[in-house]
């Protein structure tokens, strides 16, 4: 695992609140792990489109920081029409939501890492193989060893695209309200609600039957205590 | 509340899996109310940014559908520097894994919904007041009318964002898993991991005390029981 500091170009430096900057690919790393889905920012023309797309990171992968691979057809297709080949990649996840004495100061902690690149699509077929078996056991972890290969035509159907993670910006909020002194001082009361996502029991599909498997199990199991980085 | 259909225009047409595309306003204030964070994707010249922000909706306000109000200085400062009006917001909720017997066909349950459209600065003092207060409701219903006013200083140094509603698209995907028949045959296991957000009790910040307040209790209550629209 790379454990450079961050390297933010121009493109992906924090130019609001900075302090918020983390310089940490630890951090990074553990945050595209806890989401479970990405925002794609395509520019499609006369304006952006962003889209809810699957993810998985490789940190071994061809690119300079690592490989993000992004599940998307639609991206693909617009990629290919446009020509415009940078992306923007965000992965947020919220932590709590910080309510303050006053509007001004309401506030959210969260996570968010901005990764812009210019994308690639996969066309290499084991490389797609590989991209889709590391966005299933991103899923699930472990569920993919236990899948039959996927077919040709599948590969073929199936949109990739890599984008390097270089280029990436990380905030971080992980704090109680940040007040003014007189409206401390007035009493009022001023916290956290601290927010996390969980797993219900797995629903076995209509036309299946038999036990869930261990993997599933555990994954549902694990998602209530998914470590909240620095929070 | 506008229960007119969705009327997406060629830019927000989904495309790519039309059978998931749910022409229902109601169903996009569900979700709009569900979510925390919104995806703001603006052009910054060669290439699109895509931020977190958090948002409100006033299906009363002054734009076409009704107005999304969307808190974001970085975004802003890029609008006025580039020119560029047209954003994207997209807002997505996750609300299962799909695990299936082939890596092709796993998939999320999701909503989904992106709205594009010309972003508007809210100039006037009222309007930002008004879009604040709504934002923080929209954290924790009822909390604006226990706090002080904006004062103009705040309201100078906040800005917002106001895009119409009227251009919108929602996508939706709420079932088991989709897969080939032989694997079904195979008999295999395929579901899906219900996932959901909780709050955890409130925490009183350090500045801070006395006892909870009716609004903030009653908020972290509710997370846990978000409707999850048609899941």
């Amino acid at each position: 695992m790379t454990l450079a500091p961050l390297s933010p170009t121009a493109r992906t430096t924090v130019n609001r609140g900075r302090n918020r900057a983390v310089e940490d690919r630890t951090a990074l790393h553990a945050l595209l792990d806890d989401a479970l889905v990405a925002h794609l920012g395509v520019d499609v023309g006369d304006h952006p489109v962003v889209l809810p797309v699957a993810f998985a990171v490789d940190l071994d992968g061809p690119d300079e920081g690592g490989t993000l691979y992004v599940h998307g057809s639609v991206a693909a297709r617009w990629l290919n029409r446009s020509g415009a080949t940078t992306v923007c990649v965000t992965v947020t996840e919220v932590d709590g939501l910080v309510a303050a004495r006053s509007a001004f100061h309401h506030s959210m902690n969260y996570r968010s890492a901005v990764i812009v690149g210019v994308a690639r699509i996969v066309t290499d077929a084991d490389e797609k193989a590989h991209a889709l078996a590391l966005t299933v056991d991103h899923m699930v972890p472990g569920r993919s060893a236990t899948l039959r290969p996927s077919t040709r035509k599948e590969l073929a159907a199936t949109s990739v695209l890599a984008v390097p993670l270089h280029d990436a910006s990380l905030k971080v909020r992980a704090e109680g309200p940040v007040d003014d002194v007189e409206d401390v001082e007035a009493g009022t009361w001023g916290g956290v609600i601290p927010i996390r996502r969980v797993a219900d029991t797995p629903v076995t599909g209509d036309d299946a039957s038999g036990p869930v498997p261990a993997d599933v199990v555990s994954r549902a199991a694990r998602l209530g205590r998914v470590a909240r980085a620095m929070a």
